[in-house]
């Protein structure tokens, strides 16, 4: 009965490395959610995690050795802890795998280089995971600026407001709010408004005080100076009563286009009091679209043999921003991006 | 290395029947991202278009027959074209499967009890595909009304505007507006504010002309009355210039609940002439999430042993309401939709 | 020091009939809001509160028939309860005012046709405040659909929800929501669409039980049919939770146009429970601009020669409709409006 | 007949100083729309401008000393050209006159001072004309953060986008975006989150060319550090092309309270490329309600024998900030507020 399995032939393999919350939504997406891909292995530290993980007959496993080493495996996820994004690159990298992997590739613009360095010398193809180049709202703004349909861009805005801090644990080693979190904002500046040459960062702790003893802080506004002569401003919070709140607003010559936030479903409640929305609680919820549209649009550029995007360029650039932003809280005054440029 | 197939054991083995667009979708949400569900077969009378929707592996072919013999089958979605939705639901509930059914069951009444008696005697679960209730907007809609947020339910509005009318060889067959389209707003209706009683059509052919010559209407007001002494309005049209244009809206005691419609994205452009947003073109994409959630209700119905929902009783009593509203437009006078019940 | 007063040479004199609520804000507008008009004269049966309206140093007093006799009155606005518009309006004509009317002239057919035939036989420029004409929303979509800009009117939708129904000693002498209060949706509906000729209403008490007695209803939904081929639909309630909620809404052709409901601030409040806006109260607030445009235009009108509008056929033609929805309401069955002309 | 005049009694007589645009529209206010005043002279140096604005029965004329002069003013409003404030101001505080004052007193703080200084000798009241304070959506904002609804400020947001940038002549004299412009955002930041100790001003000339000439920018990005520890920033253009485009953002503790922008109608048009609306073309539109209600504000603080608000510190204070951020532009690097400060 079987006339052949879809989509099958030109599928291709996929290992997830890291069975967490995201690496299992990789997983799944890719069993049965992107075209031309399939998912044949999930490997984690934690064989049972990996199992779990293991959507659409997938086989599963702790090995991540023997797994890079299956020929079927033609493509990587990297979905690993944060520390190990480095080493398991490179290792995807010399056994010449194509690489998505989630950012960052480190928190360090050293070891950053050294990985990329190496995805470089191996000529794979690399995709670093920020999403929000691709949730449907941004990727529209960005598109139409880059189509030149409101002329040069003269201002960039984006808010970034989370639900709640981080935890004290997670902030020690989170290299601080602008390379663990900001840097998705630099990312979507330079995307839509090009590179940025100087930041000047203003930032509190009004929420969370075990931020002050990490140098970190949980309310910020960043400065950005573009090549291109504009200007623009990064606002984050770590904190809001209602969810996640983001926005993009980019004002250009001929208008300005913006992404509003999300609500979570699209009911108005009108009663005592006037009138009621409901919100989007946090990033799983916010960019569940742009999660899977990522991966499509890696998948779609290695089936096409194009360089999937954003690349190695911008893992490194907008990292460089995130740590020149860092310098500048802790001076106090501007910094030039170059600095950090050799 | 394997340690066991993602969530296999619990997992229930679906058939697909149809493998078009519909059928494509759903079997690609249960090969990927329906929770305690796997895709085992598709069939469909063109086995190449069954091999197409084939995902994760699953079994294709031609032979329905031998595919309802498979005991790994344990439940069916039924997507074939919609005249044989009836004899492909009495041969699934013989077969002794659990049945999700896309809309109608048949388009007469007659037709509709005779395969719902079937699935009575075989004793197994059914759902019929009314999606609406699915989606997030409209089901929490229902939701705040059925817990009494707002109190009673004194007027219900809804508006279905599709982008462009059916082709004349499709409304043929199509049984009119009120059998093929309105009755999904007779269904949200029937959700949210219970069973209608009396209806009057009123009915134009504005757009189509080709309508006239079937007894059909492109642009329609229906009027309804409920058996709790309420009253509401659906507003129907088939043609917009701008996409697909849903709203319900209930006037409760202590206030309104509504849920708006939807765009493509959450984008605002600004400038000459104002401020311009995108739209959502049709079915596929505004109801996106609803095709995936009202599937994954099914499956967790199945797993608890609990009815799913709407289930037999909707079929055919929102098919009772539109026939009712036929009759209306035909005769230009309020009918009762008791007429139709013997 | 003196060089002349501000446009005054130019300027109309008006007389403000009834001091009440309605009658003090146009003698407001008229005094200092109005160009080319001053106000002259206020007159209401309670002396003081004639005074008290009396702005920008006009004469008050309660002799209806001495200040319609000062040359210096041109024109009139009257504003005084609505069983005295009729004979008001009469004793204006015959005194050869150009006549601002609040509406209705009557609320039986009779009485207004032979009020406005007084009007017709002295040949003075007559208004009727069908206010809703003039708010900058509902203005809007009327000149959007008069300007062809989206093709030909295929349904009209408005609705109309009060914060509280009228107390039961307004009830009586009311003529009942068709005539007292859906009249406005009705007038609105002409406007845009033009002219209906047939009605069905299907009204409820779900609200104020006294309104039994009367013959009237609280929830109303009222189907219409136009001379030109649309249908429409006026929905109407007299409770809401929140405060007055309308809108219009034409779908057309190429598009639609829709004026949204109101509300009192353009403030959202974001904390827990997600988003929270104001509304606007009632009607005081939500034509305050329509209430100072509708005698503007009048005013323009009376300088340019031009007759004002909405004048006598309107009054008497949107009556028409509403006494149709009255005797529908009573018969449960549609009504054509040519039954109440002869 | 006469029975007296509405509310003259007790009503407080003005004399509007200056018959341009803001001159003759304060005159009408107090003609007709202002409870508790009534307009009694208007002066203008252009003796025909000032009787055009003589509403409701003024008197007119061009010597001022004359009007100041007369008993029976006991208010003065100043809308005369920017450059005679200060002179005016003065003049109207000597023959102890109540002063609505048009903002700015003067460009530079030592002008101000001095003329403050004779307010405060004279002492009579005195208002500054920061309006926005009294739009309703602003003042909603700053009303729930100042009744601490949302707990403490944590972050401030003003935009002010102009449609067009000011010409050439007009920026010669400004005194430059911060001073001319920037002040109503930095008043709001003041009135909202209190004083303001720093400022780092980023600016750009995007769109004029003439400004550089002028040292003047185009396209600013004010930071702001203010006493309580928040942060806030200020974005501000000088050309849209849809019109006028402002919103107040305040993240608080529990919240975020938006004042959001505001379009010319509630109508939205859907058709092809979606749906369409309008904008708000400038300030005399956005801020009609705000321009009627400062004053009404300023008669009822007079009528209750209380302070009107924002004083005579608010015009002092707003300016320093004002100035600092120009020298903040002009030197690159952050600036004390404190520094204009002695």
């Amino acid at each position: 009965m079987s006339l052949g399995k879809a989509g099958s032939e030109a599928a291709i393999g996929f290992l997830v490395i890291g069975a967490g919350r995201m690496g299992k939504l990789h997983a799944r997406h890719l069993a049965g959610a992107v075209d031309g891909a399939r998912l044949v292995r999930v490997v984690d530290a934690d064989g049972a995690a990996a199992a779990r993980a293991a959507y659409g007959g997938a086989e599963s496993g702790t090995d991540l050795a023997a797994a890079l080493a299956d020929p079927v495996v033609q493509a990587v996820v990297i979905a690993s802890p944060t520390t190990l994004h480095a080493e398991h690159l490179m290792a995807a990298a010399r056994a010449g795998k194509a690489i998505f992997c989630e950012k960052p590739v480190a928190q360090d613009l050293a070891s950053t280089a050294e990985a990329l360095a190496v995805v470089a010398d191996a000529g794979v193809p690399f995709q670093i995971g920020f999403n929000r180049r691709y949730d449907p709202g941004f990727a529209e703004v960005a598109r139409a600026v880059h189509a030149g349909e409101l002329g040069r861009v003269e201002m960039f805005r984006s808010q970034s407001s989370d639900p709640t801090p981080p935890p004290e644990g997670y902030v020690a080693t989170s290299g601080g709010i602008y390379v663990d979190s900001v840097i998705h904002d630099i990312d979507m500046a330079r995307f839509v408004a090009g590179e940025v040459t100087r930041v000047t960062a203003l930032g509190r702790v009004l929420v969370a005080p075990y931020l002050e003893k990490h140098g970190d802080v949980d309310t910020s506004i960043l400065t950005l100076e573009f090549a291109s002569g504009a200007i623009g401003v990064l606002q984050n919070t770590r904190r809001t009563a209602y969810g996640y709140d983001l926005r993009v607003e980019v004002h250009c010559e001929r208008g300005k286009v913006v992404s509003e936030a999300e609500r979570a479903t699209n009911v108005w409640r009108y009663g005592e009091g006037g009138i009621r929305g409901d919100y989007v609680y946090y990033f799983l919820e916010r960019f569940r679209d742009a999660y899977l549209v990522e991966v499509q649009a890696f998948v779609s550029a290695l089936l096409a043999g194009e360089r999937p995007t954003p690349g190695p360029e911008d893992a490194i650039e907008s990292l460089r921003v995130a740590v020149a932003a860092r310098a500048s809280l802790g001076r106090g005054e501007p910094v030039h991006v170059a600095e950090n440029r050799e």
